[in-house]
Order: structure tokens, then sequence, then C-alpha cells
């Protein structure tokens, strides 16, 4: 990645801080640590974080622990590490003091209560005080549209995914276990040198796949029945995610109205998505199409996600979510579903680049059926 | 796994509810979720999650959407699952009525303060007023001493992940990356049936080995030089965590002695494990060892961590966390380390169960060497 990337992003950063009245802001979520500075280092976990960015008009520091430093120091090249040794709050007095903070700018949606409270009481002993306020989710706004290297970066692991998944349906036969294939196309992506897996994969067939969120078991696919993939890699820290339902041989006359319909509606919200549009207009052309068809109750999620650094961020695009306009260059996913309890289910997901026209498909594998 | 277990958790919980005053928890951070009630699923991430539980002296309800509730319904036999359209909080005045909730207690270790936020506000608007107090790792605490089930299945994933490490080992050869060595095992994982990987395995060759958390590169291993491989696989959810530090051919006489300066601090942990000791000694004890030696400044990071359904959970092996009293079936890692900047570092790890006179190692490979 081109380093002038993460010194465009700070300006803008800091642009939108100056509009909101911030002087500086803590960042410690991890995607949007890492798009912001290119520390690439995940968080082991919730209470285990590799480290926060304090960051000004004019400043901006990485605060992280030893087992950090040396990453730290050569990937966020915009950024003066310190290292702490307990906890980054021990070096807020100081820092918070020489960046002159005022307001300081924290991520609601991601520090648990607790971290709150302790950084309540940190700031409370700053002398002058320091004003905490929350960031409203700032940084995953500008996530939302993406520049052409992380386009870049999203194409390449949609080649891959789809490279993969064409390969194990190919590979298909009765008698193979979920389990088998979910861990066939894990081990694949592994070997074609993505980063980890996005998401833990989705096999599920049969009754399974009336799970939207199945866990690959040691079910035994067979003929006729509807088997859905749900896959993604990471490249370079950016995801993929694409979703299809195969059949070895004939569907049932009902399944292959089902797929019909998820295909009918997935191509009518990819055609109601472009720059400008409100994010529930895809969702509402998609779910008309399924309601109509008789299935409304069965597709019970929103019509799809932006995807990045995470497999699932903003826009949302549901009548659900906070009311949004679509932007060029947000990602998202377009993935209707129709799920029957007890009997099976079909959900068909591309991932595209929302262009002023219209969108631009990631996702280029083209297994799809045609049962009109 | 036999399902009286989830009673008798549940049995303990409400034991320990009691002795703390609250009539009712709240429960959604995952690994406590699925410990309770059996629910596999995971969340998707901070803001997504799978479910979560309400808990009282009698009853217990699991509170999920449409996406999980099949799973929820097979998988979590002892409670009761709702279902909700939006978010759980819609079914919180029907069921905290119903549970006549007084007191709730939640988890301030996971909830984010924006969702704690929407918790506030929900519960305000209860009538009787439900007043929310801080679980302070009331479940976590539980999740310590781990059953005989669980150790067996940490037993499973310890064989697992010693076998792919060995031959991984036997593999090694000068030109190899690093990459393709955590590919390679991480496929070999999967393919023996593993849940998934426990964490990103750490595979770090020469200067990189100085890094605690290193991330695979691609850079090509040499003889002679220190080979981390920081690996470790889940099995029907629990983890596995282990660490060795190999050569090709012979060290560096530097390295040899932080070999063995390293090996020996490891049994010395490994000897000042047992029931009843304080969860500080074995790190002091570790600790003297490298600082005798004149290391005492490149080993940064507490000598270990408690190990679970989560790769890190209490309690922790440390000076700097807070005391407590290690117990039988505690499960701990003890993973000494000595990194010297620019050159290189050595860790070894061992995944142990707690006795009552010591302690055993269930990540059984043997790969060390002694170079004394």
């Amino acid at each position: 990645m081109k380093k002038n990337i993460y010194r465009e992003r700070l300006r803008s950063l800091r642009k939108k801080m100056k509009a909101q009245g911030l002087d500086t802001v803590w960042i410690i979520q991890p995607e949007n640590r890492r798009y912001l500075s290119g520390f690439k280092a995940a968080d082991f976990d919730l209470t285990e974080s590799s480290g926060s960015l304090l960051i000004n008009d004019r400043q901006a520091y990485l605060l992280t622990d030893s087992r950090y430093t040396i990453e730290a120091e050569k990937e966020a090249e915009h950024f003066k590490v310190l290292t702490f040794k307990r906890s980054p709050f021990d070096l807020f007095p100081e820092v918070l003091a020489k960046l002159k903070t005022k307001t300081l700018g924290f991520e609601q949606e991601f520090i648990t209560l607790a971290l709150f409270r302790q950084l309540q009481k940190k700031v409370q002993a700053c002398s002058p005080p320091v004003r905490l306020t929350a960031l409203k989710r700032l940084p995953e706004q500008m996530r939302e549209v993406k520049d052409w290297e992380e386009i870049k970066q999203m194409t390449r692991a949609s080649e891959i995914m789809s490279h993969i998944l064409a390969k194990a349906i190919k590979k298909l036969k009765p008698g193979c276990t979920e389990m088998e294939l979910a861990r066939d196309i894990e081990a694949w992506a592994l070997k074609a040198g993505a980063d980890e897996l996005a998401f833990p994969s989705i096999i599920a067939s049969g009754p399974n796949s009336a799970l939207p969120h199945a866990t690959p078991s040691g079910r035994k696919i067979r003929a006729g029945e509807p088997i859905v993939f749900d896959v993604g890699v990471k490249w370079n820290g950016y995801c993929c995610d694409m979703t299809r339902t195969v059949f070895i041989g004939e569907p049932r006359p009902k399944f292959k109205k089902i797929y019909n319909v998820v295909r009918r509606a997935q191509l009518a919200g990819l055609a109601a998505l472009r720059a400008g549009a409100k994010n529930s207009e895809p969702d509402k052309q998609a779910r008309r199409i399924i309601q109509a068809a008789g299935f409304g109750d069965f597709f019970g999620h929103g019509l799809g996600h932006g995807v990045g650094l995470a497999t699932h961020e903003l826009p949302y695009l549901s009548s659900r979510d906070k009311p949004s306009v679509l932007g060029q260059g947000m990602v998202v996913t377009v993935e209707p579903g129709i799920y029957i309890p007890g009997e099976g289910g079909v959900r068909l997901e591309d991932m595209v680049v929302i262009t002023k026209q219209g969108c631009e498909i990631l996702t280029r594998d083209r297994h799809y059926y045609d049962f009109s």
C-alpha cells in the first residue's frame, strides 16, 4: 500500500475532527487503528489490546507494549510510537499534556464499560481537565468509501475465493460431509496465500441450509438438496464475502422456485444500487420480490452490509438500520435468502463496489442456475 | 459433552448469584454464554451478537434472532429460547417482568459503553425499576477451574497440535518461508478435524523471533537462527496454546545460552505451580532465573495465562495481575521468553493442568534441546 495513503487518511480525519469540535481522538478499535495508522496487529481479545492511537491536529502517537513496539515503528510511519509497561493509561497524562487535549473523542461502540470507567478516572485526574465525548463512528464512516488500493485488495480476495469455490463445487459429490468441504476450502485458501479466513465458513446442506449461520457439521450431502456455501478470505487485511447455493443433480420443484425467487431478488437488489440511493432502497426492492412470491416471512435478515477491513461494517443495506445515502466506492454485499425451517434454504451473495451509475461485481464466480 | 454438565453449571452460577445478592444475570460474552448454556454460535463481532442469556434462580432464557433460533433450541437444552426481531432489548420488559428482576448483573468487561447506555435506558423504563450491577467476572471465575470433560477436549487439542508441530519441524529446511510453514500448519490442523485455529499462528525466524507477537512473513528461514512456533487449535470449542523454538543445525553460542536460560526458567515456573500457590509465584520463580542470567530486561511479558474456551482467560500468571490463588483443575500456560531486538528471541510454552501437588503437562511434544 502506498505510504501516503495514511497521510491522506490522517488529513481527512483531522478535517472531520475539526468539524466536530474535537481536538484529540483516542482510537483503539483494531480496524480503525489499522486504517488510520497502518499498524496491522490484531487484538488478542477485547481486554488485550495490541495498541491505540492518540491523534490531534498536528501530532499522532501510537501507544503499545513491548510485544509490538518493533512492528508498530515499522508499520505506522506517521506515528510516534510510545511503549507502556502496564496500561496505555499510564502514558495519558504525559501525552494528553503534549497534545494540549481539551476534548477527547473515544469509540463508544467499541470500548467496554470497564475500560470507559478507567478512562474516565484517568482524564478526571488530568490538569487542565479533559472532557470526554463519543466519536459516533467517525472512523467507521471514513472506512465506508474505499480507495483504489483497498478495492485492489478486495478484488484479489474475491478472485481467490471465487477460484477456490469453483474448485470445491467441482469436487462435490453425494456422501462428502459439510465439514470436509469446509476444511478443503479453508486449507486451499491458506495455500493460496490468504491472510486468514474472513469468517468461519458456512457449508450447510439439506435442512441445515435453513440456518442462515449454520456451522459445518458431519452431515453427508445428498443429491437434489440445497447446499449453501458462504465463504470468504482476507487478503492484505481486506475481506471478501460471497455465497452460492448449489445442487447435485436436479432440485425439487419447490427449491427450483425458491432459487429463482432469491436470484430475482438479488438482481433487483443489485439493480437498485448506485451512488446517491438510500441504503434501504435495495433491500426494499429485493424484499418486494420475495414477499410477492409468498416467502416474505422466510427472509429474516437484511439484504447486505459493507465489507472492508471487517467482514461486516458500514453501510448496512436494510430498512432497520440508520438511514444513510450510498456513495461511490462503497463495497457492499447483496445477499437475499429464503429459509424454510426443517426443509432448507437458498442464499445468493455477491460483493460489489458501488459506482456512479450502478455497481460492479467483485465476486465474479458465475455458479448461478437458471431454473425459470 | 454430557448434558448434565450445563445443569451443574447453572446450579453453581445460581449459588454464586445468591451469595452476591443478584437475582438475575444477563450474559452476552460468547464464551460465558457457551459455557453456561451450550449454545455454540460465535458472535460476528462486538456489535453483532448471536444471542444472550437471562438467568434467575429458577428460570433461564436465551434471546436470539431468527438466524440462530433452531441451533439455540437444539444446543441450549436448559434454556427457553425467545426470538427477537431487532434487538434483544425489545424482549427485556416482558422477560424481566417474568423473572421478577430487581437487580440485574451484567458483564462490564464485555459490554460496550454504547450497549450499556441502551441497557440503562431500557431498564430505567421497567416497572418496578431494575437496578444494574457489574458482574465482576463471575462466569469467568467459574470457567477458571475445568471439569473432566473440558480437560478431555483440551488434551485432544494438545495432542493434535503436538502431532502437527512435530510434522512441521520434521519438514523444516533452510529457504522455506515463515508463511509457508504457518499455512502448512493451519491446513493440517483443519484436516485433522480441529474446529479452527485458536489464534493466528506465530512463526518467527531470525530477527523476527524477537517480536513476541510476530506475524508470519515471506522471510526465508536460515540454519542456526531461532525459529519460534507459537501455535494452537480449538477442539470442540476448547483451545490449546503451545510454543517451541527450534534451530536447523547449531545455534550461535549466545542463543544456546539464551535457550538454556529460558528452558530453566520454564522448568522453574512449572515447578512453582500447584493448587494453593499464589498466581504471581511461578512468574517470580521463572523471572528470577532470567534476571540472574542478565536478561531481565528482555522478558517483557507475564509468564502465562489461563486457557479454555478462550485462548487467554483467567488466571493470569503474573505479578502485574490481580492476586489470586491457583486451584486444582485450572489450565494455564508457562511461557517465558527472552527477546533481543534485532537479533532474535526464544520462547518456550507448555499448557498444563494444575493438580494438588504440581501440574500435568498437556502439550506433550518434546522438541526441547539441552544445550548445557
